[in-house]
């Protein structure tokens, strides 16, 4: 990581990324009522903020996610997540806009999460660190755009988590938000995800290197716990439609079944790979604290239960996207945000992209979903009166 | 366990269910190549055999279920899994119908299985038993109806992994089913199933307490994998309406989330009861047989790849059901067996039952479908020539 930058800068990208500690002199107050200082977070820049300080994009990431949005994964090499959408001309113009993707609190790639060191006790936090929510995720997002001196973001945008904040960006933050691009998100966790998500977490708890969330003292990792969590979690990213093309029933190596209990199926060894490659770029606790931030997400709960209140009075423009095989995160739920914003007379668009590739189609090469980044930026752009490189038209 | 009875004789009722020995003096060949010899199986009845011997129907259970199907299980307590449905005057009628249900070769209930002592060793099985097909369960179920002196069958009947069986039973005995209903199942397991199964065998595998599968010499159950792979399970056998409806965001015990990683939702509660509950009734390896199985199960592929194979020249009456909202047997896969039948001009209705249940529709009280049961029945029992009791109109 490179050196800590003085105070109001944007420092310009750097591979390896950024780190920043934060709180020292006001401490974060998280919702579980902690007051946490200092918070170090991890982030990574692309473009160059103007001198007005109005381009400034704020990318959201997901679950597993981190800020190498465009930049080789440190520990795995594998491109980042974003790649095809960050550079000049591309759907984030790097020529044009400032990015910013910070590594969420509770996290394991920089910022302070469970696996660092409690600067208290001198001993990792593991089950010790606070059960954190996307509020609070977003409260050390908002501590971040302030030290870089940033009022206002031009746009917040992510999928999948990434849009929870977007989502609780805009109800917490409305005058620093001109515009939010929710993608394959929901304004609360479903009954289903949390299932989905209890599996996981009871997968990492069962495994004995668990060791009750110390394993780090121990020298041990729940390799075995959270590898099952990810595969189970990876199914629900992708749709029957996509795993039927990618696999179907093929075998693996043979012609025939092996009447034994390996992977003969490429689906089953596909989800191994999932598994086994998860666990040495993720950490076990950071899984736990994550998922829980999803599960106890419900915007609507903390205002009356009216999910509308959330956004009453905002001028942020929305652009609410969904995608049609999508059955973690499905179309109803993104609906359900649009109807919540015209009830408050919200600026909003709404796009169900037509995929077969399910929840991960965010991730994936989808030009119609491009298509709908760009144009709506565009339209935003123009309202900010945000030029274009080189042009001296609006 | 009862007495074994003498060959060719239907025992009657008895709660306790009845054991009986095949394949000593004609061992039966597993798909694998295995040649297996004794094989025990554990069964149940209800009713009485005709003279003519033209009333039995066959019930085939599914996954985790056994032949407990209107008896408290041995082990729970709980009713059996279609007792709404068994008795004099009900959808299988007892004053009509002979009915049996045998537990499953590879189950844990009674037939033999990977908990039981492989006579050749002296030890339990373990992973050291064949693995299993469909086809090899319902060879073995073939065998039970041929020693009670049953030519053929009135109707072979199950939901999910019973479908499978009763497909297998309509393409392999075609002249043994009079009539078959198929419930909620596939022609053959796709790569989203296989993929939950994987997940659910691989927290099994991760249980050190698996030990390689010869927990039982080691005294040790792997509780926790095994628990893990129910929850996993068991999210698929519902529908997101229905875990909407029952749980919502529902909190357990609380006004607040607790900020910790108890189960704060009423949805986790019950899945760790799910899970906590199974593992005292099932046993770890015959999970892992009985999945795999179904993992297996592909009737076309042994068939040139052309389903409509299974089926030709078939004189049995097919009733094939699905549920709307099943997602882990959606309707297409029961429309592809109608699409098979129709090929070659079967005689076949399909119903797609209306229900915000999922999967477990078939378990559960749904009048719609226990109607269409009782009507294709009827139909099919005034074809055979059985009479009503106390009726003399045929």
């Amino acid at each position: 990581m490179s050196a800590v930058e003085p105070l109001g800068t944007c420092p310009p990208h750097n591979p390896l990324g950024h780190t920043v500690e934060l709180g020292r002199d006001r401490p974060i107050r998280l919702d579980c009522g902690i007051e946490m200082a200092p918070v170090t977070v991890a982030y990574q820049t692309y473009g160059r903020l103007n001198a007005d300080k109005t381009n400034a994009i704020l990318l959201c990431h997901a679950l597993t996610g981190d800020h190498y949005v465009a930049d080789p994964h440190p520990i795995t090499g594998k491109p980042g997540w974003w790649i095809d959408l960050v550079g000049p001309g591309k759907v984030f113009d790097t020529d044009r806009y400032f990015l910013i993707c910070s590594n969420v609190l509770g996290g394991c790639m920089g910022t302070t999460g469970p696996r660092d060191i409690n600067p208290a006790t001198g001993k990792p936090w593991g089950q010790t660190f606070p059960v954190i929510t996307i509020g609070d995720m977003v409260r050390v997002q908002a501590r971040l755009v302030e030290y870089l001196g940033i009022d206002d973001l031009f746009c917040v945008i992510g999928g999948s988590m990434g849009g929870m904040q977007v989502l609780e960006w805009a109800a917490s933050y409305p005058d620093k938000v001109f515009s939010a691009i929710p993608i394959a998100t929901a304004a609360r966790h479903s009954a289903q995800n949390i299932a989905f998500h209890e599996v996981g977490r009871q997968a990492i708890i069962a495994d004995p290197d668990w060791m009750g969330g110390n394993y780090q003292e121990a020298g041990l990792r729940p390799h075995r716990g959270l590898a099952v969590a990810r595969m189970a979690a990876h199914i629900t990213y992708l749709s029957e439609t996509a795993l039927h093309r990618k696999f179907g029933r093929n075998l693996q190596d043979r012609d025939q079944v092996s009447y034994g209990f390996g992977a003969d199926f490429q689906v089953e060894s596909y989800l191994r790979h999932q598994g086994s490659t998860f666990v040495d770029r993720f950490d076990a606790n950071s899984y736990l604290y994550i998922t829980r931030a999803m599960d106890y997400f419900d915007l609507a709960a903390e205002r009356d239960g009216v999910l509308a209140n959330a956004f009453k009075g905002t001028r942020t423009r929305f652009c609410v996207v969904s995608f049609s095989s999508d059955w973690l995160f499905p179309t109803p739920e993104s609906r359900a945000v649009v109807h919540a914003l015209n009830a408050v007379a919200a600026n909003v668009s709404f796009v169900e992209v037509q995929s077969d590739k399910g929840h991960d189609a965010f991730l994936l090469d989808e030009p119609e979903f491009h298509a709908t980044l760009t144009g709506f930026l565009e339209g935003a752009a123009e309202h900010r009166g945000l030029r274009r490189k080189g042009n001296s038209q609006p």
